[in-house]
Parts: C-alpha cells; sequence; structure tokens
C-alpha cells in the first residue's frame, strides 16, 4: 500500500521493515524470536498502534511454529513466555493488548493450538488492513475538494499495515478524484511525520508540505487548513483519545479556529475497559531522543528533560472519530457503544 | 550576564559569540567589516531582536572608525552603505530598523560624524543592557514561590546582549529568592530553547525543564504551568505581538488553561508605525533548516517546507507586556501610547 511491505510472516521468521532508518535507507530486519520483537517495538523500528498490534500477533505466532511439536502444556507456557515479554513493550497503545489477548484466549481454547495461533495472529493482520480500508471509506465521505488537511504524527501505512488511519483517509479521497493537500507536522521528537508521512504523501503523488509542530497554528490561520485528521493510540469509553504527544495542543488549536478535528481509527483502539482518558498510562520515553540528535546532544547537561510520548485529547476537542463501522459522533458514550453492539 | 560576551566592539572590529556552535562550543568570530556583521545576524551566529539592533548598531560603528578620515560626505555615503546592507539582513524584528535609523540620524545631524557614530552606537548597547534591568524588576514582581514559567526560544541573555527580556523576568524573581521553575520549549527549527535557553538557566542554577514544542499543551495541563513569559520580535501599536514562530500557538493554549501569558520587551520592540501585528513582514527562511537536522536528511524528496520564522499573536491574548516602563495592560493601544509620552 507504500510500496513497501511493513511486516510479514516467513516461514519460521518474522520481517520487520527498519522505520528508524526512513526515509534515506530501506532495511529490513530478521526476528526469528520474541526478544527481537519486543526490541523492535520498544526502539520504533516498528510504530502505530495497529502495526503494533500485528507485530505482537506475528510474535505469538513464530512462537507457536517453533514450540509446534511440543505437549501443548509446554506449549501453552511459552505462549505464556512470549505474551508476557511483549505486554511490557509500551503502555499506551491499547492494540498491543487488544491483539496478545485474542490470540492468547484463541491458543488456549484451541485443540490445534500452534495452527490456530498462528491463524489468529494472520487474521489479526488481514483484518487491520480491511478495517482500514473501511475507515478509508467512511472518512474520504468527510473530504472534499480544496480541503487541506492537517496531519500529525503518523497514522499511514507504515502505522497499520494498511494504507492507514488518518493517511488511508486522505489516500481514499485522493484516489476518488478529490484535490486535496495535506500539511505534515513533523512531529518531535523521532520525527514521524517529517520522516514516514511525507514519505507515504511522496509516494501516493498526494501534495504535502512538511512544517515543524510549532507552526500548526500559523497554518490553520494562515495556511488554509480546513480539516484535522489524527490517529489514535487508545481511546476511552467516553471518546478521550490518547495519541502521539501534541495532538491534545493541536485539538485545542482547531477548535479556536473553528476546524473540525477528527480522529481515525479501527474498534480495537477502543479500550472499553475504561471510562475516561484519565485512566490511559501514558509512556515517558528516553530523554536521550531530545537531548541528542543524530548522536549530536544539543541541550547542556544539568537541563531536566521531560518526554511524555502521548498526550490525551478530551472528547469536546473531537468532532467525529473515523472507525471500521463508519463515522462515530458525540456523544461518544452512545455512539462507541452503538458501534460495538452494531 | 550569562558568564560569556555576547557582542563587544573592540578596536575597528566586532566580536560576536557564535551563537550556532552553543551549548558543545564557545566561539568567537571577529568582524572587520559591516558584511561579516551581516552575515552573522543573517546566519544567526547572533539573534534575538533587541542583541540584532546592538549589533547592527556596532556594523555602523565600525565603518565609522574605518572611514574617520576621510570627508564627511564619503564618510556618510559609506554609512549609507553599510545602513542599506544591515537593513536587508532579516524582516521581522524592528530593533534593527530602530537602532539603524537612530544611527544614521545622529551621523547625519553631527559635526563630528565619526566619533558621534560610535558613541551612539555604545549607547544603544548600553541602553539595552540597562533596559532589560528595568523589564526585569517590573516583571518579576508578577513573579511568586512556586510559579511554572513556561517560555519559547531564547529571550536572554543571548538575545539581548543584557539579563534578556523574558529570562530577565526569571533571573530577577529567581535573585530575588523566589522559588521558581522554569519550562522551556526546545523551539525548533533551530532549537533557541534546548541550546540557549537552558544554557542561561544552568548557568544562573535556576531549575529548567526542557520540552519539545508539541508538549506545551500538555505541559499546562499536567506539569503545573502557572505563568508563559516569551520575548518579541515587533509590536504593533495595539500590542499585537510577532515573536518566533509558536508562540501564536502558545498564547491560545495559556487561554483555554487560564494561564497569564506575558510578552517581554523593550519599548524600542514596539513598532508605532503599525496600527495592527497584520502588518508585520514575517520572514521565511530556508526549507533546509527543516529538511536537514546535523546535516542529515530527514524528509524524503518531492515533499514541500514551509519555514516561516514567526507568528503573530494577536493582543486578545496577551494578559499583559512587561517593558521598561513598566507593565502594560489592555486595552494595548492606550496603555502603549502612555508609554511612549511617558
Amino acid at each position: 500500500m507504500i510500496g513497501l511491505k511493513v511486516i510479514e510472516l516467513k516461514d519460521s521468521s518474522v520481517i520487520i521493515l527498519d522505520q528508524t532508518l526512513l526515509p534515506t535507507e530501506v532495511k529490513y530486519i530478521e526476528c526469528e524470536d520474541v526478544e527481537c520483537i519486543a526490541e523492535a517495538i520498544e526502539n520504533l523500528r516498528i510504530r502505530g498502534a495497529p502495526a503494533i498490534g500485528v507485530a505482537a500477533a506475528l510474535g505469538m505466532a513464530i512462537t507457536a511454529i517453533k514450540n509446534a511439536d511440543k505437549p501443548s502444556e509446554i506449549l501453552l507456557i511459552e505462549l505464556k513466555k512470549s505474551y508476557d515479554r511483549l505486554k511490557k513493550t509500551r503502555p499506551t497503545a491499547v492494540n498491543l493488548f487488544w491483539a496478545l489477548d485474542r490470540v492468547i484466549k484463541r491458543a488456549e481454547s484451541s485443540k490445534n493450538i500452534a495452527a490456530e495461533t498462528v491463524k489468529e495472529a494472520l487474521r489479526i493482520h488481514d483484518e487491520t488492513k480491511i478495517s482500514d480500508k473501511r475507515i478509508g471509506e467512511y472518512g474520504a465521505d468527510l473530504l472534499e475538494d480544496g480541503d487541506v488537511v492537517l496531519t500529525h504524527c503518523n497514522a499511514g501505512g507504515l502505522a497499520t499495515t494498511g494504507i492507514g488511519t488518518a493517511l488511508g483517509v486522505i489516500k481514499t479521497a485522493w484516489k476518488q478524484g478529490k484535490k486535496i493537500k495535506v500539511i505534515a507536522d513533523e512531529t518531535r521528537p523521532l520525527l514521524q511525520g517529517a520522516r514516514l508521512t511525507t514519505f507515504e504523501m511522496v509516494a501516493e503523488e498526494i501534495p504535502v508540505d512538511l512544517i515543524c509542530d510549532n507552526m500548526a497554528a500559523f497554518a490553520m490561520k494562515n495556511l488554509g487548513v480546513t480539516k484535522v485528521i489524527v490517529g489514535a493510540d487508545r481511546i476511552a469509553r467516553n471518546g478521550d483519545t490518547a495519541n502521539k504527544i501534541g495532538t491534545y495542543g493541536i485539538a485545542i488549536l482547531a477548535k479556536e479556529h473553528g476546524i473540525p478535528f477528527y480522529v481515525a481509527a479501527p474498534l480495537s483502539t477502543i479500550d472499553v475497559g475504561i471510562a475516561t482518558g484519565e485512566e490511559i498510562p501514558i509512556e515517558y520515553r528516553n530523554p536521550r531522543e531530545i537531548k541528542f540528535f543524530n548522536n549530536k546532544r544539543v541541550a547542556p547537561d544539568g537541563v531536566g528533560i521531560l518526554n511524555p510520548a502521548f498526550d490525551v485529547t478530551p472528547n469536546e476537542y473531537i468532532t467525529g472519530i473515523i472507525t471500521d463501522k463508519g463515522v462515530l459522533k458525540p456523544p461518544f458514550e452512545e455512539s462507541i457503544e452503538k458501534a460495538f453492539k452494531s
């Protein structure tokens, strides 16, 4: 969907595109065990809530393949070990836990454990792509000729393994012939917007302008932004949305400028187990991500550095949540409940 | 004031601290002609509205010194050439034009042109430091124990040659024994917050945490920010304020969180020649500043890049303007007029 495979199960290995090297280098790593996949998730070689879910599921699959000829009890113990290791990789995106839970439950309730584990993992991978497609179609209806869409971080194919969520909406509208333009926040500290979102837009020949994160308000006021669409890492039952750090600020700026603010995410990103965004754990990452760039120090010693990787946007700033079951509107508590029942 | 001289007239040269190399390298350049100073301003070796004004004034001084024994007409022609060259360096900060106009007018109305030009330039340098001190004292009254002050870019001694404007307020309050804490935005693309503001705070042993620009809303909501203080590059007669890109967004976020938003700047930053911020020219800088980071490319070819260096914060978001003539309050049209008359 982006001309590059993001992740793939091949024999008893998982092949992962190392996204930390994009856009200057296209390189794959081959993971033969769960530790390698866990490391890839922790270091953002693969990232984006849906893609992390897929990676974790495929991690379970290789454990199943390697232990296929062992007795059920042993196989289940190995799967549980993989489950525990993968679960610890990152705390915020709920798709990780959702995918791991689905796979382990399947394994536990199957007779042919190894085969069913692999099947369930591949099913999650397939569903993710299908879900992207549906999100793209529902969301594209919201876009029209002349729209200038601001997006943050990378909620594209690189983040999902499909066509992407926020970027899937943009790609689908573009393929429908809608003349739209994208403004991409670079998204510090790891520059997923600069490195990945622009990469996907250029691949699709969709016009894209890159700005620094601190230019979003300027862009809304002076560069004609008409809509904001972002992805999500975890959505609470009331619609509060955790997404890449900076999203909350953009939502406030959008409201102040009267610009609709949409979240695009599959239902698997909605955590019905929690009532509000206050319950979402926020990952703080290594200060080195901010203090160093390309191994060059950019801040003096003696300075404290805070590196929250996500923030929570309260539901009141969200115009709609574009899901694989349609566009949910406020009040989200009701629309989310309805979507899960349908 | 920061333990380092920012700029100095020495014989017939101007010695300038190359701020592009901070915080990892302390290196001075010696400018023997105006072209060297113009280049230093254009490439941000010296930056910050008041410091740019001082640099331009000292540039005029070295032209005067070098041509001191020439006939008045020739000397004035040389000064006019220097004036024209320096005026073209950067468009937004008004202190540049204010300082150049002051010096050239003095030269044109003096008998002892060379000596008076140098004196006027040195007077501007001295006044800038005195003005910082006054801003610091007026502003410190606004701060109290426990304040967490968010600031953007670098409005410190490196930007003014004195103790700084926004950072001068913080330093003065700190010296008064007020227990305050600073949160510094890194300020993309050139990281003046990460490189320079933290450097000044560490030098004064004032507690400072560095964040990425896109973490400002998170900091306001979750890290206890109680006040925002920023500098200014040009203030219109109605209080609309041009400052480093990102300031406008921060002002909106501050309003949404009920946090007072102060601008700290000398009266020389107020351009009474313009009615509103819409008349302030905004500099767009080289896209390379965003596309490359420490010479490493971070965005693919084919992407457009927008690099506005400043934005304009409408007066309605500004709680007060801390000047060398006191803290101006809304309605700014009146308080600014009064300050200029006093």
